[in-house]
């Protein structure tokens, strides 16, 4: 076994050997480029060092010193050397970026004797003590163990005896007698002598890093992030180079190409005379790196070649860390760049353009997520630099929006009336808000998680949305909202950023997106790559005309419960409810028939001949009936009924766990009146536009919540006999679907049975969510955000779907499904529809297509694209 | 194919083929017993004739009139005859018994002529002319499908025209005149006359039978009953005997035992010179059968004869049906008899000592869920036979119980104090209730159903509840009770039978019930046979000493909740929810310790060394917070906390759907303080009990609903360390194990996983239904009434476990638990751990035990036992 490898005897393929970052510096070394020499102990041994009971076993620290005397004879430079010191930076390189383990030690090597080698080499005393007090106090912290906040005490209290205000005004003696406290620290700390002998230094830093794997917050990363813990870490040991030995020199950080925009330029900082560090620091403030152009032409042209011969070799976008010591060019770190969604996709297409990658790879580089981004409006970048946000709440729905407060849905309405741009603010949003959050730029709640009315429906509408700030506080009634102690009231400015939940109360300006060429050049390689279908949820033909333009290739869910909230209808679907008699239902629904034909009307228009899933009314009747005793008076009144028999009303559909009551396909067994009125507006509808438009309809009637297979059977039964009728009376026939959601586990256990009667599944992965963990989406939240962040679960199964358990129900019914039927459609059209990693288990369990909202067709064109790569 | 067979080609095994009552006539006819003559039209004609699209084949029709012919030889009569007419009864007789069919057609071969036949043969004109009436109302009625009341129409028009009273008072030529009214309204109906030719009146009566086997009534049966459609129905065509030819001839029904106390002596009844028709119609009120011996000295000796040579032959019980003709036996049917739970348990232990059946057999006589009537109270029969029902709820908890009315838990308790015998009346029970349910004979509720809390805590108690009763209206405040429109007050008596939920206003006399010799015999055999184990779900020592009495092998479910509702307990836990940081809630916490600590102490007494299985605080805290403003306000004085606190602590604890909030393991999670003071009470409890008496004690840490599986390693690191901490102290250790109740779909989805730290799982299979169905057991109970009552489902899943879909997570979870952990031990603790059904399955999946409620611990081990049998 091999445990460590020198900087030209790996390459960049060795990644899970040598750890990411050892795995390039070998690469640039091996492809000729500057790289200060060094070697890298390998996850290899780490696995070993954890084995042995946290100990490093004689052939690591053997091999290490073989390559330290290599790196030494290659150097001309001696470990503690008072003539010419060989000091060396040592870091961690994890297979994966990997934080919360221990990071860097620079200028390890230093000690009583090699510090005044430094300050010879460099001419600067104060500079090298000042490095050697830096070295023990990061070498006491993060390999020692000894608390920070302990060396800080011993600085403190030099800098208050000489009454130096900052740092720079310490003086070399002052340092020399810090670095004596900070001896004198470590020896009453831990009843030893800090060490002197630089091999001894390098191995206990090697064994910090390797300890470092397994400190708690390495653990938790790994967990939340699903990393194997069996990767172990490498350990990098790197001649320093010195940036700051004057004016000759200095450091850098750049890109290859510009990582905001895509431009192909390079694109980065640069500080003269300075080490990484002070860059970091904020001490001084860097230069654009075109200026290194004038101070450095001949480094900078080696540079430039450098640059491009490694965007050439990598074939992407790199981000480099340099040195120049004393006119010479040091490449210290070269990666792949993180960049901008708008950058992302330039440098794709550019790539592809440029010949450097194929179009899949253009692809692959992409996130999903991310392109988010580009569908949405954002702030004006400097107007948002000037701005301070006031609160923070949960990024429910991404995008940029300013308006003028408002506390009410009619408020809302009535101001974008008057021609105001206006954002509704709520305690929480239900369906009655509907007609503002649509009038309103953004939506902002104080309560409600990421799956709550407000969240859910601002999202389907790419509306943005700041939901559950618990910073603030919202009186509906009084109007005002107060945050950090201060009254704001309706008319005030607020802008929120849906995409990080930031709040302003201040108006910023939004700037709109832009579909560019490249960006739908991307997204026509992710359509002839995938083979998975993508659809939208839309109740609308607003919604479904959106969708169409962000690419939809048809409606996987149409709710049509959400129509029902309309200002004119939601009078006749509470007559409805409250009817005693099955008569007086059958006349409150032949008022609602008039509407839902005309809903879906739009719909079908708005389609054109794309499939079009409808679902059957599905919330339990609660939710329509009103909730105060105001309305509950106003709707006696205009009925006729007693106050007293709404009350018993609603007391009589008062449910304790509604989510597990009476809704769903349980609302067309009872009242399969429902059933036959929503069936006719579907199919009259459809035969109506069909005949107007010549177009071939095929709607997709959708039962919801099936548990039993004779559910799905009595529901089908009023369909088909409710469809032979409208045929009948139009003496026209057209094809039609009857399916199921599969939203209940029981559904998922039976799915051979249910798919007797079911021509499609549509897997409602929220509710199968919801009751496969026994969380309810509404009360749970503080508990997931608990679990997610101690580990015990490593995402929130709502935002992207657990494989493991629910999507073992997935992948149960989908194969017994099949096995019953053969040809039958499958499709998701819960939230986990527009989630990347969710599409991919889509695409490996073999749907046909995902349906999402609108605003994340593109992502899930993208992410189906994806996959379809992936599972080649 | 042979369609038709005659009585003496049959047996009793050909019950597929002959059905039921053909299986047994043939059987009567083969072992030489005195059965009218017939045959029997195959079930296999009946599924020809469905396929054949409802007509009766050539083959078939040929093969019956071969048959007929034969009859006609043997009896020496003639079909249509005017001298000697042949008449027959027609009688349906399906595979299993199946209400809802066409059942008897008797005297067919009646018509204008035989009619006057028959007049000779019985010398009673007005007989036969009212029996040809009869006959052709009843033909006309069930195989003419004219309704019956435009018969009773012209009936009653003769009826008023000759101004007769009653049916008797009609002459013999009324009879002739409504013959002939019935006569044309078949023809007016059906444009037909009523056949003369007896072969079309047979024919026609075969089809109806066949026919019917397929009418709405017989297909629900089948649906609720779980009979498949594809058995079919025989038809049984057999020649009339007169039991109404004069004195020398009567009928009868009688039982080989007395099927009420099982007692060996034949009891029936007998009517002289009667048809069985008169019996049926209550005209004439029949003689016990003992008279018979001496109105029939020789006839009943043979009888008893017969009815031996029957048990000895069928060794079984027999209910027997018999004509005298004549002074001759005919006997017209037999068939095991039902019988009471005493009375199958007598007669099976006494059929194993006369030597006619072994153990085996006597255990599958006996239907487990008859037996909880021996267990439980009932009422003196002659007092509860004169008193009336007056409103009748759900039979929540089997047994009668009889006192003074009592509307609150406190007065319960102190008129108990008092002497007094009480039932507690309430809207619906909540866990604050639990002294007063204690205290009363019986507990009656207006809400809720079978799974409510209090017919679950009365379940538990084995006392007696009627539950979800909605004719009563209870005002607990003004502390009355109205029904039917009266009012009823604390004091007054009141009884309730909590086998059938009937509930009446007055007192009845209560019998204790008798484990008699019998029983324990039995109970004895059933556990020599059975290898499931079979546990008790108790939360106190009175229940477990209960439980170990009925044969309990261990408590497979303690719950640790019940136990902070008692009175001085109450507000340590809601000092504990109050808490506002860690410190006071472990402060409330320690307060509750020694209480808990005691329970456990007593509940190791009663149980000696049998396992005891103790699970982690379960429900949401809000549960254990006061509901009223008064108890909330007393709480704020009590604590010197701010009502407004306690009310803001209210609602930050409500939840929307708590069946999928803030519970069970997740509460150990959040506040692992409570799991440790748990885990100190039960291991310190055991350590010391373990010393004082002895004894090996074993303890089982449950955790509930876990989901996921890191939410166990959680809790179980908090016993572990816990436990630890606790053997230190004590200087000693035991041996527990750690496990989990598998009760939400994902962890039997992922039970592999879950069993890595499990060393035991108990399935919870009522919340198991409750998420895998998506039916909340407080909200659905109305639904799933509807499902059983339209076949939607077959059972209600919460009463019998859904072996198909809920089963198949079960069996998912023993394979997958099995496989990481062979030895793991797996039981059941839901409300189907007490139900027969649900126990077979348990055995053939594979559980090592289930656990119920004690006093169905004896229906689960006879159900154990006859699931091992059956398994073989």
């Amino acid at each position: 076994m091999k445990y460590v490898y020198s900087f030209n005897e790996g390459s960049k393929e060795m990644r899970n050997l040598l750890g990411g970052k050892g795995a390039n510096l070998a690469e640039m070394t091996k492809i000729g480029l500057p790289v200060p020499f060094g070697f890298t102990i390998s996850t290899d041994a780490c696995k070993k060092y954890i084995e042995d009971g946290n100990t490093l076993c004689d052939e690591i620290v053997n091999e290490a010193f073989e390559h330290l005397a290599e790196l030494e004879e290659v150097m001309g430079k001696k470990f503690g050397s008072i003539d010419n010191p060989l000091l060396v930076s040592v870091r961690s390189g994890a297979p994966v970026s990997m934080p919360g383990m221990m990071d860097t030690i620079l200028n390890l090597g230093l000690n009583d004797v090699s510090v005044e080698g430094l300050a010879k080499k460099t001419g600067n005393d104060r500079f090298a003590y000042d490095s050697y007090r830096r070295f023990i106090q990061m070498f006491g912290d993060v390999v020692m163990e000894i608390k920070k906040s302990k060396f800080d005490e011993v600085f403190n209290a030099q800098k208050k005896k000489v009454g130096a205000e900052f740092d720079v005004d310490l003086s070399t003696d002052d340092l020399k007698e810090i670095i004596k406290g900070y001896k004198e620290l470590v020896k009453a700390e831990l009843g030893r002598e800090f060490p002197q002998d630089p091999k001894e230094q390098l191995l206990e830093a090697i064994a910090a890093v390797f300890r470092s794997w397994n400190n708690e917050r390495a653990i938790l990363y790994r967990k939340i992030n699903n990393i194997s813990a069996s990767l172990g870490t490498a350990v990098n040991v790197q001649s320093m180079v010195f940036g700051n030995t004057g004016d000759n020199s200095g450091t850098g950080v750049a890109f290859t190409r510009n990582p905001a925009n895509g431009e192909n330029a390079i694109f980065g900082e640069f500080l003269v005379n300075a080490q990484g560090e002070d860059v970091v620091a904020g001490i001084r403030t860097p230069q654009p790196i075109s200026e290194m152009k004038d101070a450095f032409p001949e480094v900078y042209a080696q540079f430039e070649d450098v640059a491009s011969i490694l965007e050439n070799h990598y074939k992407d976008m790199q981000d480099m860390e340099f040195t120049v010591e004393d006119n010479k060019l040091f490449m210290l770190q070269t990666r792949n760049g993180k960049r901008t969604a708008a950058a992302a996709v330039k440098v794709a297409v550019d790539l592809v353009n440029e010949g450097l990658i194929d179009k899949e790879t253009a692809i692959m580089r992409i996130e999903p997520d991310q392109i988010s981004q580009l569908l949405h409006p954002t702030f004006d970048a400097d107007e948002l630099a000037k701005a301070t946000a006031v609160a923070k709440g949960l990024p429910a729905s991404p995008g940029a929006a300013t308006g003028e407060i408002c506390f009410s849905a009619d408020d809302a309405s009535a101001a974008v009336e008057a021609g105001k741009k206006v954002i509704l603010v709520r305690e929480e949003t239900s369906p009655e808000d509907l007609a503002g959050m649509i009038a309103a730029e953004g939506i902002l709640t104080a309560r409600g998680g990421m799956t709550s009315h407000a969240a859910v429906v601002a999202r389907g509408m790419g509306k943005c949305c700041v939901a559950g700030c618990k910073d603030i506080t919202v009186d509906e009634a009084g109007k005002t909202l107060e945050v950090g102690g201060k009254k704001y009231h309706e008319g005030q400015q607020i802008s929120l950023n849906g995409t990080d939940g930031n709040v302003y109360l201040e108006a910023i300006k939004t700037m709109a997106p832009e579909l560019s060429g490249d960006f739908g050049t991307i997204m026509s390689w992710a359509d002839e790559i995938r083979t998975l279908k993508v659809r939208t949820n839309a109740d609308n033909p607003r919604d479904a005309k959106q969708a169409v333009e962000f690419g939809a290739e048809g409606i996987g869910l149409c709710r049509t419960e959400h129509m029902f909230f309309e200002e004119e209808r939601i009078p006749k679907i509470r007559r409805m409810i409250l009817a005693e008699t099955e008569a007086e239902r059958r006349e409150a629904l032949a008022g609602l028939l008039p509407y839902q034909k005309e809903d879906f009307k739009g719909i079908y228009k708005a389609m054109g001949e794309r499939p079009v899933t409808i679902r059957l009314l599905d919330p339990p009747l609660h939710e329509f009936l009103p909730k105060t005793e105001d309305d509950m008076r106003q709707l006696s009144e205009q009925f006729g009924i007693p106050y007293e028999k709404i009350v018993a009303k609603t007391i009589e559909l008062h449910e304790f766990n509604p989510m597990l009551g009476h809704r769903g396909c349980r609302l067309a067994v009872t009242y399969p009146e429902i059933a036959e009125m929503q069936t006719e507006a579907i199919i009259t509808a459809a035969l109506e536009v069909s005949a107007e438009e010549g177009l071939d309809i095929v709607p997709e009637i959708m039962v919801p919540l099936v548990g039993i297979d004779n559910e799905l059977k009595f529901v089908k039964k009023v369909i088909d006999e409710t469809a032979a009728k409208c045929f009948e009376a139009a003496g026209r026939e057209l094809k039609y679907m009857v399916g199921t959601m599969i939203e209940i586990p029981r559904a998922a256990l039976t799915a051979d049975a249910i798919a007797e009667d079911a021509e499609f599944f549509s897997f409602g992965t929220n509710d199968l969510t919801q009751m496969g963990f026994g969380f309810s989406r509404d009360d749970t939240g503080a508990i997931i955000k608990e679990y997610t962040s101690n580990g015990v679960l490593a995402a929130d199964p709502f935002q992207s779907l657990d494989q493991v358990g629910i999507g073992k129900l997935v992948r149960m019914a989908v194969e017994d499904g099949r096995k019953t039927r053969p040809n039958i459609k499958l499709g998701i059209c819960g939230e986990h529809g527009g989630d990347p990693a969710s599409i991919h288990f889509c695409n490996e369990v073999g749907l046909n297509y995902v349906s999402c909202s609108p605003f994340r067709v593109p992502i899930a064109r993208l992410a189906a694209a994806q996959a379809a790569i992936e599972s080649k």
